[in-house]
Formats: C-alpha cells, structure tokens, sequence
C-alpha cells in the first residue's frame, strides 16, 4: 500500500498529486486551471471555516456578501490595484447564447453583448468600497467589520491543486476605520488570529511578518503574512492582513464627518485566507503512506476496525465496542465503525493512513478474551495494546498528544531550517543543499531584491515583526543594514 | 416610525422593497441584477444554511465543491436542459484584460479569447455529471450524495430582491444511485426535508406536489415542489427536488456495473433552495412595523433595553440582569443588551421591531423597584410587566409559543385561501378578489395550462401530493378530470 504513494525524495511534487488524488481531496475539472474539491477534502475544509468563522465572529466581525461580478472600469481606480489585478482574469463580455444556425450545439448571441465588460472578482475591495461609500456618513457609521466567505477567480498560467488555482475559496475581510491607529491594529489583529489558527489548529508553526515593498498586496500600504515551511525545504505564505491606508476610500471617495465635524477619507484593511491553506496543511505533515492530520482538523478523529471470523464474534465486538464508541461521540470526537465485509482489514488499514486518521482502533477475537484492543496512531505510525478499561480516557488524552506532537515536529524541523547567512556564495549553496529560511542583511532596496530573486529564485519569504536592530551588511552589496529579513523559495 | 414602510394595503411591493433595505436585509450593487446581502440579512441566511446543512448530513450527504464556469458545449449535451438553461446566462469570453491604448483604463485583449466559451453555472448538473463519469465505475461507487453551497447565476431580465436576482446563492444537491427507486425515494426524501425546514425552522406552511410537465425543471422526469403562500396572496415557489431519471447520465455517458455483472445508466436525482428562502420568510409573516422573524431562525432572539435617568441607574439595571443575561446565552438563547447612549429607548423599540427581534425586554426604575420587567412580543405586539424571578423559564417559554403562534398564524391565512371551485369564471373572479390558491380541475394537457396562465396569470402550482382521486370536469374545457391541482398567481 505504502507504494500508491511516489515517495518525497524521489519527486516531492509527485508525491504531492499523488496525495491529494488519491486521498480523495481534491481533482482538476474539465475547465482549465479549475479544481473540484471532493467530499473528504471539502470536510477538512469545512472544519478550517468553521473554526475561522468563530475567531472572526469573537474579534467582532460579521458576514456579507457581495457580487461576484465587477465593472471593468472598477478595478481601474485604484492605480496600483489594477495593475496587480486587472490582467488576468475573467471577463465576462455577452449574457446570452442562442441556438446555432447548423443546428449544432448553441453559440454566443453577438445581440446580447454587455455595455460594459464584468470581471468575476479576483479580489473585492472594489466593488466593497463603492458600496461602503453608501454606508459611512458620519464616524458613528464605524467601524465596519465585514467578512465574506466566497468564490474567487485569477487566471493562472500554471496551476497545482489548491496551491494555484484559477477559481478557488477563500475568506476576505474588509474593514472600514475612522482613524489610522485602529485599522493598523486590525491588520495586527487579524495577521494573529491567523497564526494562532495556524499554530492551534493545523499544528504549523509559522513566522510572522511584514512584506517587502514588492511583495505588497496591490493597493496596500503594508502587508503582513504569516509563512510556514514546507518539508521540501519551501516557504509557503499561508495568510495575509493589509493595511490599505485610505488608498480605496480615495479611489472610491469614502468619507465621513468625525467627531468635530470635519470631512475625512475613511482607513481600511482587508485580510484573507484560501484553500491554499488545504496544501499547507497537506504539505507540512504528511509522510510517503499518506495524510497526516492533526486531530482538530480531521474529519474522522478515531477509526475502529473490527477484526472477525464470523458474525458471533462481530456481534461480540460490535456489542463490546457500543459504549466505547457512545462516550467518544458525547464527548465531541468524531468516530467511524467501519464493519464493511467488502473489505480485508489490511486494505482498511491502509485506506485510513491514506486519509491521515489520526487514531485507529482494532479489535480481535484475542483482545475480547483478554480486554485489551489495539491501539494505533498515525503520527508516529506505532501501535500498542491497551487495556479496554479507561480507553476514552486514553483516546481523549491521545488526541490532545498527537495534535501537540505534530506540531512539535514541524517546529523543530522549522527552527531547524532557519540558517542565519552573511555570505551570498553560503546562502547561494545551502539553498540549494537544505532549503529553508535564510536569515540574511539586506540593504533595503527592490534592485538588490529583484537580482536576488533572478539569480537564486529567492524571494525575501518577510521582515519577521520579532527581528532584533542589528547592524549588518547586505550580503549582496555590502551595504548597511539594520535588520535581517527571511530570504527563502516559496510556492 | 410605523411610517418608515410602505403599508401592505398600499402597495405590497413598495412594502417589500422598503422592508429589505430599511431593516437591512439587502440592497442592489452597481451591477445589474446582483444583490448585496447585508450582514443583518446574511445572518438570517447563515442560520438556515446551518440548520439545513446539518439536515443533509443527518440524512447521509456530504459537501463537495464543483467549478464555477461550464465549459458552453456541456449546456447542449441534454437537449431538454439546454432550453432552460443556455439562453439567458453569462458568458465568459476572455481571460484577460490590457492598459488602454489612450491610457485611459483598462480594455478586454483581443488576443486572449478563449477557445471554449465558459458559462458562470446557472446550475451544475452538466458540469457534476461529466465529473461522476470519473467517479462511477461499479454499483459499489454508488450511491453518491453530494451537496454543496455555491453561487450560480441567470440573467434575469427583472429582478427583485432575494427573489429573483441575477446572482443568486443556493445549495444542489446532485446524487447517483443504482436504481430508479433509489433515486426516486431521494428525490422524495429531501423534498420533505424542505418540507419539515419551511414549516419548522421558517414557520412556513407548505404544500408538496409534483409539477406539471411544462413546469418542471429543464432534464426532469419529475419535479417536486413545496408551494408557499405569501400575505398578498401569491404562491412562492420555495424548493424543488428533481427526479432526473438516467437523462444526465446518458448524455455524459455514466455507466455502472451491476451486481450482475451488466452495464446500466446510473439515476440521478437533484434539489435546491436558495437566497430566495429569506423572500419567503419576509413576505410570509411581516407587517407594515417591520420583519418578523420566528425565534429559530432570529440571529437577535432577546433584545434587552435598559431605561435608566442616571449612570447610578443604569449600573443597578445592568447587575440586577447580568445573571438573567447568561443564563439566557447558557441556553443556547442569542441575547443582545443595548446600553448604548446615543439612541432613545423609543428609537430603539422601533429599530428591533423593524428588525424582527422576537422579544423585547425593558427595565426601568420602577421595575427595579418591583422586581418587574416590561416583556413584549413582536409578533402580537403585545406587552407585559412580569415578575424578574422565573424571568428566564418565561422568555424560553414564550420563545417556543412565539414561533409556534407565528406558524398557526401563516396556516390559518393559507388554510383560508385555498379556494375549491368548478366554474372557470368563479375561478377568474375569486382570483382578482380573494387571491390564494385554487383547488381545480384540470384536464391535464398543456394548451389547457397555457390558456388559463394566458388569460389569467395564475399557472398550476402542484398536483398535490394529497390529492384524492376524483370524478370531475376541467374548469375551463369540461373534459373529465381525475383529480384536483393548485392553481394560483406565483412570484
């Protein structure tokens, strides 16, 4: 079974499809560039809304929902904002089709074309503001905290299974603020809640920071990130919070009168996470025999396998088990029986550490005799036998364990792959040899930016919010600098 | 502040429109035809979606998510469904967009059209079942029962509000099963889903029946509706589940093997509600102070005010109903205390009013004195001091008889407006003057149908499901009928 798998050495990207074909997560569409998120994927993903939705709700937000089309002319008010977004995306030009004259199949109506072209959302602030303008007059107007949970689409060239896709899902706040101060400290605050989701949740340590000018969202001011890595040595950017200053409330002139009456341009941010998260999640724990999935995002927590001759002893375990399985889902553990005969428990076995249940229970005819049953975990793939006495206990405690230790691995591993550099030849020869962050001076500018990049693929991952003052030299030009950045390859 | 709407009598549809704007329910964006949903509005949408979610995976569903854009030769594929569905949708041609030679914006690039026209999804069937192909091998891949939550979108020439707009959102579900009875008993399980969400959770009667053949759903053999019955007298359309027959899987060639051994077409079935839900729920309970809202469905089901002179006051109110607060939230009850300063109580009375909350409690001095608190109900406008003591038992009670009270209401009205006649010109009359539904015969064939919705407006709602066999003679043909069907003016 362990072979359905390529294994990572030999192609990380391979094993990679492999996983998420074959775990039933996620296949391409017959439409280019478009993924369908299949049952057991879309449940891990449901889990992450949910959880997300909470923490937003908590922090005072609330849902919306907005078009999914935009005027053509919208994304051109913003000048940076159309030049980050507007190329390559979806332009909807006609509103019908009629029946075509060979009779074959049906064809664009050239009658009904659209005065004006509509692009399906690559992002909202747009059609967002021009809405918002209606809704603030006066500073008692906000703050507005709006989530929207949707569907969004950019063109991509090149697309990999909820890393790049044309259309994908993700989450988008917009935030509408009467001064500076507090819509930076919703930027701060959101980059948070999604590191604390991160860490708490899908058991990936991440970095928080702040990108480089170049690597802004197009139309901010700042933008935060949080950036985990990935077991190949990858960073990937798992969340981003923007500080938009009044750059949209300017394009769109949304203003309101504050507390002495005077007409100001309102303060914004915006912030989202995608099903990318799903190959973050993906990339940072699984293993050559399939998922690996921390226990607070997976869908079936505990599997059990009963192992029988015949159906007395079926009915023995079955009836043995009851209870046990009863407790778990009383106390909010999600528990498949899986008594299916069309299949052996060897080839159940397999399926389950596929799919990255995190606890597997199998009970025979010996462990009825003896009370005990068998004790698998995903994480570490061992096994043991337990007495039958105080299992719900045991599994609880399990579950808590497995999700820490998922995360301990993934840390050390991290902390392991952060190399502080000061050479350009070292930097150049261990990204190629181990990956990972490269902890580097650099003298600030895009030019010494932009060279790295052409000449290593590089990119500057961010300025970590905990970096020391320290005075260094960039290690391309030999310039002063006065902190270290995050250098790393990224998906 | 009774006077922010429209009252009914004048004119219902200004009344409807006022309603959803002005208790902020939803608006129109700058394009044409698609809605905003504002979050107030969207909360409502949110706890439907919730409650039915989980009703789909009581009954075994899972969620999946399928892609946004059809590639325009799937529409043509079932020849019925192409009919209903290619003519009027948005057409993607382009996938990208270039600076304007004039530098003024951006224009569509000529060079980046696309082979294939994609259409945004009016719905998926084409689009699942070219998926499922993949999927279905043996009767053991069956049955498949996916759900999911999207946006779709028909460009409707007039639109209103939830009820009929461009963009809509809504949940398919789209299954596969190995027989005809399978898929049969789907399609009636999950119209009686809806059934038990309208009448339970919305407080909405409802009555199931299949359409007649020229309103079924474009690829259906059979259509099931659950039929609602607005306060203006109109029938609303509220779900519909689709038994599909082999139809989608003979024109995506589906096949499956057999227990047997044989290669079958699969059967298919497929349901929906949408946003058009919240259209409902406003139209059937409402009154010319605002929404009504049945508790389990209220996002603010308790609103508390607090009358005070003085911040001593207003200190001793907040103590003395902090604990009545959390016991209401321990509950499960949604409890929102408004302290705020900036409004009177009078303006907030009628503002959660306008809003629908279900109850609303007001404390004074003199309660204070009393040990009283002020309890009004929403829906009967009615008020009542009570005791504080046994306070929490009291507004759960009165939660249960508030939604129960809001049901018999809409039933009764219904019951009162379902009219039997046998003369075509009774029919004609009592359609102008009492509206509602009309139980009549039919002679079953489709030039009838037409005649009457040509010369009426009013089209058959449903063949109810309840319809007992009976001798009569067609209202408007005297050809022998078997049986009585609904008629009735429809949104």
């Amino acid at each position: 079974m362990a072979n359905v798998l390529t294994p990572r050495k030999e192609n990380y990207s391979a094993w990679y499809n492999d996983l998420v074909m074959k775990a039933d997560l996620a296949e391409n569409s017959a439409v280019r560039g478009c993924m369908i998120i299949k049952p057991y994927g879309y449940a891990i993903w449901e889990k992450m809304q949910r959880i997300l939705d909470d923490m937003f709700k908590e922090t005072g937000h609330q849902n919306a929902y907005f078009p999914l089309l935009i005027p053509k002319s919208f994304l051109s008010k913003e000048a940076d904002h159309v030049e980050g977004f507007a190329k390559e995306c979806a332009v909807v030009t006609h509103y019908r089709l009629k029946n075509a004259e060979d009779g074959k199949g049906v064809v664009v109506d050239p009658e009904a074309r659209l005065e004006e072209e509509l692009i399906i959302r690559p992002t909202s602030e747009t059609i967002i503001w021009n809405t918002y303008k209606n809704w603030i007059q006066s500073y008692r107007d906000l703050p507005i905290l709006c989530n929207q949970w949707a569907n969004v689409m950019r063109w991509e060239m090149r697309t990999r299974l909820f890393l790049r896709t044309a259309e994908f899902l993700w989450q988008e706040g917009h935030t509408a603020h009467a001064t500076q101060a507090e819509a930076e400290a919703e930027t701060k605050q959101m980059i948070n809640v999604y590191a604390k989701f991160a860490e708490e949740f899908m058991a990936m340590p991440v970095i928080q920071g702040v990108k480089s000018a170049s690597e802004r969202f197009a139309g901010a001011l700042d933008t935060y990130t949080i950036e985990a890595l990935m077991q190949d040595g990858r960073a990937l950017q798992s969340g981003t919070s923007h500080f938009l200053g009044q750059n949209f409330a300017k394009a769109f002139d949304v203003k309101f009168t504050n507390k002495e009456g005077k007409e100001e341009f309102v303060w914004a941010s915006s912030w989202g996470v995608s099903t990318r998260l799903m190959g973050a999640l993906i990339m940072a724990h699984s293993d050559d025999n399939g998922l690996v999935l921390p226990p607070k995002l997976a869908p079936i927590q505990v599997v059990v396998v009963p192992i029988y001759r015949n159906d007395k002893q079926l009915v023995a375990i079955t009836e043995k088990l009851a209870p046990v399985l009863d407790a778990l889902k009383q106390r909010g553990i999600s528990v498949k029986f899986d008594d299916s005969d069309t299949k052996k428990p060897g080839w159940k076995f397999a399926e389950y550490e596929l799919k990255g249940v995190p606890v597997r229970l199998a009970m025979g005819g010996r462990d009825l005799e003896n009370g005990t049953i068998e004790v698998a975990r995903r994480d570490t793939l061992s096994k043991e036998t337990v007495a039958f006495d105080g299992l719900v206990e045991h599994i609880e405690d399990l579950l808590d364990e497995i999700q820490e230790n998922i995360y301990k691995k993934a840390q050390t591993f991290r902390d392991e792959h952060i190399t502080e550099v000061d050479s350009y030849e070292e930097f150049k020869e261990l990204l190629e040899t181990k990956g990972g962050f490269f902890s580097a001076h650099w003298d600030g500018t895009e030019e010494t930016e932009q060279r790295i990049k052409e000449e290593t693929k590089a990119t500057i991952r961010c300025i970590p919010l905990d970096a020391k003052e320290e005075d260094g030299k960039c290690m391309l030009t030999g310039k002063p600098s006065k902190k270290r950045v995050l250098f790393a390859k990224a998906y």
